[in-house]
């Protein structure tokens, strides 16, 4: 199973794709997109619906992990990266792909073991489980940790799922209603 | 002239279409987009990138409008809003039209005289302006609204525009940059 994992972000949006057979794990690809301050918010969601579009025509994965977003107390910061994250979402249902989403304490859990892990333990996990050369940037470890927790919870949700028992995000897409 | 106004919300976005010839405006379309509620939020914003991609695709706008949000204190709403502006930036920006902005105020004094009318004057004055044989359903008439808004600040925009005085939303589309 090949998985996406994406940190959606209006300044940057990371991404990482990776191969999971059962428990083992490999690096395919992953890389942050930049997007333009200057440009107007409309040209600014382009670039990250089309570079995300890009990359999974590019890396082809199965499936799509998103972290579930920490709403923050400015609300204009919240704003603005519900419109990126919301980009990006419109991305991966127009490419098809399931999206599965996992909160940043699953996500740390699932890739440090510790919850509340720093971003640098994450980074070094991250580099250690993929067996990467270097360490990898900010963005793009978060985007990996988030595939790898999908990952690690795959096997679990599929379990669950022939058992019935969860409402995962695997419904067929419908057309909604014009009014 | 042909402009598209849109009122983007998770569960109902509201979409209404108008022609501007001068101050002489004309009714084209309108309607609500009813995004289902029980599906997962992929796909929730996935029905409103492809039925404001329909909308675009079947009126053929020039030119677009759209409310510049007003900040909830709730940040799992401004969130959710975020999301759903998020894909109708993306349906605007993906079918190459420019997308301008108007707060509540302006487009309230634009269309009632009053930035602070209530919804049932917006919805009165939106039916007298277009001529409509009834009152329009107050999503439409939200979006027609934006629409009429341009309509009236669109030939100061372009005059400031001809001054070299405006930065709107004109600049080419660029790609971004992955790193």
């Amino acid at each position: 199973m090949r998985i996406l994992g994406i940190d959606p972000g209006l300044r940057r949006t990371g991404f990482g794709v990776i191969e999971a057979h059962g428990m083992r794990l490999s690096y395919v690809a992953s890389g942050t997109i930049v997007v333009p301050a200057g440009e107007p918010l409309a040209q600014r969601l382009k670039v990250i619906l089309d570079n995300l579009r890009e990359v999974v025509a590019s890396t082809r994965p199965d499936v799509s992990a998103l972290e579930k977003v920490f709403v923050n107390t400015n609300p204009t910061s919240t704003l603005l990266l519900g419109q990126a994250r919301g980009a990006a979402l419109c991305a991966l249902a127009d490419s098809e792909l399931l999206v599965h989403e996992y909160t940043a304490l699953q996500i740390k859990k699932a890739v440090v073991g510790n919850g509340h892990a720093a971003k640098e333990q994450v980074q070094k996990m991250v580099q250690h489980l993929l067996a990467l050369d270097g360490l990898p940037a900010a963005d793009s470890a978060d985007a990996l940790a988030c595939a790898i927790c999908h990952a690690h919870a795959g096997p679990l949700a599929q379990r669950l799922q022939r058992a019935g028992g969860t409402a995962a995000h695997r419904s067929r897409l419908r057309g909604g209603r014009l009014v």
